[in-house]
């Protein structure tokens, strides 16, 4: 048998600890599938006092994941600090100069420094893998970078975000408001104490720009996203998008579109019969669309200790089948080098059909008035609903509009002409739709 | 740049003109992917005047595979014939015996041969890749033998059979007899001539005992698999099943259990609200659960030239991307010669819910019978539905029956009881159902 994979894990906290964890208990059905064994030589984490749960005597302690990095007797080094800076930065980079393969879950680091990571990892030969960074235990990046070989992807999207998805599901299967869902998941340990990054859809971004690396063999700009969060949908919204045979989900989208390719994050209505809108809680999903293959999904849990490590292990397996002298295929599915700045299409430029909510004073000539400026605005109308507004004494009308295919500019002079005529009581609700099988 | 890889195509009928024409429409992006050319340099037919569709005339024409496989230039041996004996067995025998890698998509072949072959090509040092043997255009044979090292799998199930979920869509949707939806999938070519090897469930099964290998570590032995078709199902289950929140599949089922391994083909009832039940059409779906990941569901093209063609050309980038002294992993996630004879659980001591439903003669103290017989086999009941059959004259009811947990030997023996009591009209209707997210 080959000798034994070495490997040094920088961060033992959810991931890290579940990473020993399992290369320790499943250490003898590893050992069949790779054809050598695997062993966790070195550690580092801040607190080495601190009780991981379990046994890691055998291995070297490291108080500087650098130094890890650097000088431990390993083959992989696995990152499982996170953040796009500091320490993960550092120990990663200094792991690659070194020439050791390196495993990492760290999406924010990869959307800022992914392309230049890779690149030293390409020019040392060595494997840099990271299934673990986009939507948890769900293979995706092995999908797009190995098994789609060939095709030619025209979007790919999906439910990257658990928190988010979590209050959407909680919304609407019980009525309750954001903020009441927000708590909840706060409390169930599925959102942060600040829960901005999640809930506003950087984390969805970060996600989504490695795919659209990936997907288009572009370079990361994960910057230059369009990004709205769900902290302003409401039980109106939830209800109308049922009614209408549509449910509500965060998605990050990137598509090829003539203008350019399109990165968008923002709540997202997809027919109530589709794959997608099945989905349901923490889980996540990613459907890629392609010229050979067609449409695949793929679902399953997108975070946790225990799913996200077997990402991890997978991605660390993958290294202890291959021998020196095996040459490996580009990080990013094209040689780093290669991959292209690519040409943003404007997000008013984005065609597609809308659900738009308006609350209205209830007087005559309103309705006529909103639809004379979507018919200035070329936008025609799949269905139209209204209906009055609650207790007496509100004069208020609630009007919803789903269009037909039109452009976000239209919608946002349309929406902003009725604005301007001052017929409505509330601000107005805009949410894409977006074709989903 | 390394040496280009030869390839040798035999077999150039749907899937293999299929990967002829995308191997050469995206010479340009593998190349950029894999770090070398792919060149097909060899092909074989039955027939050499056909047109294919597809620039062959650089590649030598073999008219024996054999011969192809054994004595042309070429590292990869690509067998798209299909059978599992005559002409596929040999060439793959042969090519693996000469030291050549193999990419096939013929699940009887695997299914039948899959272990035998599997150990001459780990012995020789080569790939046997087969992504496209199992759901067509799915990574699911990457994502089980790569992506999920370490988990241990509970169960794995899935739609494997277009022919049979356009049917059953069909049916639901349009209220058709299965007869009549048979007859339009032939006219649209998702079925045979000759349709009973899909609609009586043998395909699925054959790549059920694939997926079961994978799954378990165990050997194949598809003709233990329990074995029942869609032909007998009816309007009257599509509908019972929809009102009771289930729709049918035609599932194929691994399962680890107390008593050993499950493998089961069958109807099955699935929950309306469950991702997979929203897998429509020729569409398929696989669904897997493991101890570490959790549940992973992956759905897409199961069949269908370019689809197919999209996993071979992923399983030849693979090898492209690989470079002589690469020591694969084994073929079925273990060592061929390690995977174990595995334990059949008895069909008779499945347990799950069962829908059974009943047409029985409406008079006095038949319920009460039915009541009894479950009750003397401790079946206990979820939901009751009973109705008046049809038009006047006729005094004919019918009962359905949703049962909790329970066997299959119990269901058998209290069915076979209201049977012998002579209330029942016509044949009883048995439908497990499953457990699905
Ligand atoms: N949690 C998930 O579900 C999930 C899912 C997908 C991806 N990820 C990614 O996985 C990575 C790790 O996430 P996590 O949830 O496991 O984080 P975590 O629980 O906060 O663990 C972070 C670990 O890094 C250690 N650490 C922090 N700074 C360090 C330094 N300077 N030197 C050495 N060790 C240091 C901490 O040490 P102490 O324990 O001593 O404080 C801790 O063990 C992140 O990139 C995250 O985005 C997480
Ligand atoms: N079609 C699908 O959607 C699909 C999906 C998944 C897997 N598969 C699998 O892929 C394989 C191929 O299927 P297919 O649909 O492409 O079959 P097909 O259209 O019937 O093509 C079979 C090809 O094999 C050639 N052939 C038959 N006997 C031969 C022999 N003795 N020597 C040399 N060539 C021979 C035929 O030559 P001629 O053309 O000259 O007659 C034909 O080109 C099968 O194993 C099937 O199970 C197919």
């Amino acid at each position: 048998m080959a000798e034994a994979l070495r490997v040094g894990i920088a961060g033992l906290g959810t991931v890290g600890a579940s990473v020993a964890r399992v290369l320790r208990d499943k250490a003898a059905e590893l050992t069949r599938q790779c054809g050598r064994e695997i062993v966790v030589t070195a550690v580092s984490a801040r607190d080495r006092s601190r009780d991981r749960g379990v046994d890691l005597s055998g291995a070297k302690w490291f108080d500087d994941p650098i130094e890890l990095a650097e000088k431990a007797d390993i083959d992989v080094f696995v990152e499982l600090i996170g953040g796009d800076e500091g320490a993960a930065r550092s120990c990663v980079s200094a792991a690659l100069a070194a020439g050791r393969h390196v495993v990492t879950a760290n999406k924010a680091l990869l959307a800022k420094h992914g392309v230049a990571l890779a690149e030293v990892a390409e020019k040392k030969g060595v494997l840099l893998n990271y299934e673990a960074a986009v939507a948890g235990g769900i293979p995706v990046i092995k999908t797009m970078r190995e098994a789609m070989a060939g095709n030619s992807v025209n979007r790919v999207f999906g439910i990257l975000n658990g928190t988010c998805n979590y209050i959407l599901t909680r919304m609407e299967a019980e009525g309750l408001t954001f903020e009441a869902c927000l708590k909840d998941a706060q409390r169930l340990g599925y959102a942060e104490a600040d829960p901005t990054f999640d809930i506003e859809g950087n984390d969805t971004a970060h996600k989504l720009a490695i795919l659209t690396s990936l997907a288009f063999g572009t370079r990361i700009a994960s910057d230059d996203i369009y990004l709205e969060g769900i902290s302003n949908i409401t039980q109106a919204d939830i209800r109308a998008a049922g009614e209408l045979g549509y449910r509500i989900k965060l998605l990050g989208v990137a598509q090829r579109t003539e203008s350019g390719i399109e990165q968008r994050v923002h709540p997202t209505m997809v027919p109530t019969a589709s794959v997608i809108a099945q989905v349901h809680g923490v889980t996540n999903a990613v459907a890629i669309e392609t010229d050979i293959l067609g449409e695949l999904l793929l679902s399953g849990p997108g975070a946790g200790g225990n799913a996200t490590a077997s990402a991890v292990v997978g991605d660390i397996a993958d290294i202890a089948k291959s021998r020196p002298g095996f040459q490996h295929g580009p990080v990013f599915g094209r040689p780093a080098k290669e991959l292209r700045p690519y040409k943003k299409a404007q997000m008013r430029s984005h065609a597609g059909g809308y659900f738009i909510r308006l609350t209205v004073h209830d007087r005559t000539g309103v309705f006529a008035a909103i639809a004379k400026r979507m018919a200035d605005n070329d936008i025609s109308l799949e269905s139209i609903v209204q209906h009055a507004n609650g207790s007496d004494g509100v004069s208020e009308k609630t009007v919803i509009l789903v269009t037909h295919e039109t452009t976000e500019a239209a919608v946002r002079k349309a929406v902003d002409g009725v604005t301007k005529d001052g017929h409505l009581t509330d601000k107005p609700q805009v949410i894409r739709i977006e074709r989903a099988g």
